[in-house]
C-alpha cells in the first residue's frame, strides 16, 4: 500500500478514537487534507488544550479549568442540592434539562464488585464530607438506571441517610415520546409502580 | 449550559469533522479526556504534521511528501501504465486489490458542465503531456461510473485515442458477492452486455 507516511500515520491515530473504523478515518483524513489549514490546526490546538487545561474540580470532581469547576464557583447555583452522578459526561443531558439548578458530585465510577470497584475507589468519602455542610438539604442520587447504578443508588442511600441528609433517585418510567409497545418489562413495571394521579 | 470553555471548544471543532455529530464529538472528547496525555498529543501532532508535510506530487497530483509521490519514484511500478482517476482517495482502494502495478494519474475532480467543472479545471493538459513519453502504452480510465465520471471518461477517451495510445475503461457489472435480485438496471444491463464465455 502506497499513502504517504504523514497522511498514513494521521488514519492510524484517528482509527483509535471510539467510532471511528478505517472508512470514517480515510473520511476526516481526506477533510482535513482538503479543507484550509487554519481550521485543520485550530482542531489540533483544541485536542492539545483540552489536555494541558482541562483537570478535576477539586469539590465535586467534574472537569474544571480552574480549582473549582464553573458549577462549583457559580452563585447562582442552588449549594443546598446536590446531584450525585457516575461521570462528567452525565452532567450535560442534566443541565440541558435545565429541571436542576444545584450542583453536583462526580463518583468517578460506580461499584461493581464483579470488576473489583469498591467504595474507596469512588468519590464516596469527599461526598459525605460535603455533607457536613449543614446548608445540604438533599442529595439527589442520578446513578445509571442499570445493576451498578442501583447498587451504587443503594449504598449511598444508606450512608446519607445515618447523616440525616434527605436522599432522593431519579424517577425510573417511560421515555416521553416513546411507544408503550416497545418499553421493555421492568421500565413499564416500574412506570406502573411510580403511577401518579391525574 | 457548564462545560469546561477548553472542552466546549474542543466539541466545536469536533463537529466540524465529516460524519461527527453533537453525540460523536462527544464520545470523542470525553475520549481524550480519559486516555493518557502521549497517545491524545500524537494524534494532534498527525493532524499539524498532514498539513505540513503533505503536498501534491508534481506528476501524478496524488498525494505526496517529495516533489514525486512513492508511486512516481517507484522502481517496482511499470511506468507505461496510467490508470486515472478523479481523487486521491481513489488510489487506496484500487492498491487494495493488487491487480494494478501501473502508475496513477489524479484529474482532480471529474468534468460536471452543471457546476462550471471544464477540461481546463482538470490536470487534463499534464496527463496528455506525460502520453508524449513513447513508453506509455494504455491509460485506464477508473473515473467513478457516474454521470461526470462517464462524461470525463468519453472527452479523455477521445483525447488520448487521437495520441494513438491504448485506452482502456474499468468493466462495469455485478458486485462480486451482491445479489441479483437488489441490481439496479443499468449495473445487470452492463453485466448482460459484457458477459463473458464460460
Amino acid at each position: 500500500m502506497f499513502v504517504a507516511p504523514a497522511l498514513q500515520k494521521l488514519l492510524d491515530e484517528l482509527e483509535r478514537l471510539p467510532g471511528v473504523g478505517p472508512k470514517s478515518a480515510q473520511r476526516i483524513a481526506y477533510w482535513m487534507l482538503n479543507t484550509d489549514r487554519e481550521t485543520v490546526v485550530r482542531l489540533a490546538d483544541a485536542i492539545t488544550e483540552v489536555k494541558d487545561a482541562v483537570r478535576f474540580c477539586s469539590r465535586c470532581f467534574n472537569y474544571a479549568e480552574d480549582d473549582l469547576c464553573e458549577i462549583c464557583r457559580s452563585h447562582d447555583r442552588d449549594h443546598g442540592m446536590i446531584c450525585v452522578v457516575s461521570e462528567p459526561r452525565d452532567i450535560p443531558p442534566i443541565e440541558r434539562t435545565g429541571a436542576f439548578k444545584g450542583v453536583y458530585h462526580v463518583l468517578g465510577g460506580e461499584l461493581s464488585p464483579m470488576d473489583g470497584v469498591g467504595p474507596d475507589d469512588l468519590h464516596i468519602a469527599e461526598l459525605l464530607r460535603r455533607l457536613s455542610d449543614p446548608s445540604v438539604r438533599e442529595v439527589i442520587i442520578a446513578t445509571n438506571p442499570n445493576v451498578e447504578g442501583e447498587t451504587t443508588a443503594a449504598y449511598l442511600s444508606r450512608q446519607i441517610k445515618s447523616l440525616g441528609v434527605r436522599v432522593t433517585r431519579l424517577a425510573s418510567g417511560l421515555p416521553v415520546g416513546g411507544d408503550l409497545e416497545f418499553a421493555d418489562e421492568v421500565t413499564l413495571g416500574r412506570a406502573i409502580e411510580a403511577r401518579r394521579e391525574l
